[in-house]
């Protein structure tokens, strides 16, 4: 399963096979129903007559206990925050239910099936509305004390940056995420800036203004690609991994962002010693990352129990 | 052993007892003999009559390989650079040798000996004249793919900041190190601040100066705590640890240093989660932690033999 703020979907995959037999997507929010109370219809409505569920795994947004498999406190399913998800969908279908963040699901999809396979350490980050991630150490997901790590788009890279979703200020997040292309392109526009652009556009009418050569769009694409360049060169320092992958809508337009990344991360390691045997990619699962990386946190439950 | 720039140190310890039996302490370099001849008579020195080695840690400067037990690059062992020392300790004592960063090293031996004892999920910072660290997380050191991870001082926090010892930009080093606070007294004293320092002082003459009231050195100490409290609030983001230990000389100047640090860690993270179940406190080993970590190493090389 993978939960998100506007639709669930649920994916079925059988033993020892990667393709799913099927995937279903509904929307999250429908008037007169609780969300779980869907999900868990949802989860029947896949389900094989006359088969057999081995294990659930569930990748949800935002913070989480995973070990209590609890949502701590998701902006977009403020409904679920506190529930103890976990033990409904246990009770409910008597089989091993785990939960997980989505961003750390989709990093753990990408190392099974997607393009980290045979990778021991692997750094994965999504730009999209936000920036998130997930990082494997070791051949071991990153989760810390209380499971709330790997937290790789809220850590500051300019002090005195822009203000941040979350409130705080010069995070990754506030500066390359698709938000906060948008809102630097805005405030240039208002302070009197020439462009193609105007009024409030979105990330992807800024990229498409660039790949058209609007300067302001090139320099909105550079200046996040450089922060998250220099964020990537930290995150490089710290885990020494030998693969970075980049997913997410903002990653997808390419040259545009990442040229300037490649650019900052070569000039910015602390040594050359850091890029050898390194591969910096694009995700390989798209979308479908997060169920992916569900699919290996329910095998697991099984392999593991 | 702890092989440092200007001594080096052995330490002997028995089975199953943590307090050493003897410590010895001699000068890396002395003219017409190659410091790796030192350090075997060293080793050979401390030996106690009649005893057998079981195996033996040491605890390197700068980045190496941990596979390989090669230093890669000391910049004070530059005569040590590339020499197989791990292969040329084991054949000659004819026991298991393994090689250590010594901040992690020092990392490990908080962890298992000191400050950290009982923590799966831990933060060492050490500040002195650089900023060095090491990590634990989920009981493992952290590594990386090349064993060259965990440079948590040689991260950009400030783009557009001084200038590291390592040549690049707005590192935590070049800022929160004893280093980065001198240069930047001794840049604003140029600048015609007024201080009860003149020329250029170090770290423990702004200290003192800073304890009998001199502005200038409290805005040194304030600012080096500021940018260390960004990163560990960045660092609390990305491992989630249950416990951040600083240790080097910088952090025993007290609350001049810890105040700003904590003001910072407590204003900067995402949620109070975070903040939950955390300690933040002072190294417990001194300048033993990298002896202790070599201590971990040798003994664990024993028990997973």
């Amino acid at each position: 399963m993978d939960i998100g703020g506007t639709h669930m979907r649920a994916a079925v995959f059988h033993e020892n096979e990667n393709q799913p037999s099927e995937i279903k997507r509904i929307r999250t929010y429908v008037d007169g129903k609780t969300s779980i109370d869907r999900l868990i219809n949802l989860i029947e409505d896949v389900t094989p007559k006359g088969e057999m569920i081995q294990a659930i795994g569930i990748a949800v947004p935002g913070p989480m206990d995973p070990q209590k498999g609890i949502i701590l406190a998701a902006p977009n399913l403020k409904e679920w925050s506190g529930i103890p998800l976990q033990a409904t969908i246990e009770a409910h279908f008597g089989v091993r239910t785990r939960l997980g963040n989505d961003a750390n699901m989709a990093a753990v999809g990408e190392w099974r099936y997607g393009a980290g396979q045979g990778h021991h350490h692997v750094l994965y980050l999504t730009i999209s509305t936000g920036v998130g991630g997930g990082v494997i150490c070791h051949d071991q997901l990153l989760l810390g004390e209380q499971g709330i790590g790997a937290e790789l788009g809220h850590v500051t890279i300019l002090p005195d940056g822009p203000i941040c979703n979350c409130g705080q200020r010069g995070h990754i997040e506030a500066i390359s995420s698709g938000t906060g292309i948008a809102n630097y392109v805005a405030e240039q526009l208002e302070a009197g800036r020439k462009s193609s652009l105007t009024g409030k556009p979105d990330a992807k009418a800024i990229s498409m203004a660039a790949k058209q050569g609007d300067v302001l769009a090139i320099e909105a694409f550079n200046r996040a690609g450089y922060y998250l360049g220099l964020g990537i060169a930290n995150y490089l320092m710290i885990f020494n991994p030998s693969i970075v992958i980049l997913g997410g809508g903002v990653s997808e337009t390419g040259d545009l962002i990442m040229n300037p990344i490649l650019k900052t991360v070569e000039e910015s390691v602390l040594s050359k010693h850091f890029l050898q045997n390194l591969t910096i990619t694009r995700a390989a699962l798209g979308d479908n990352a997060g169920l992916y990386g569900a699919l290996a946190l329910a095998r697991d439950a099984v392999t593991f129990a």
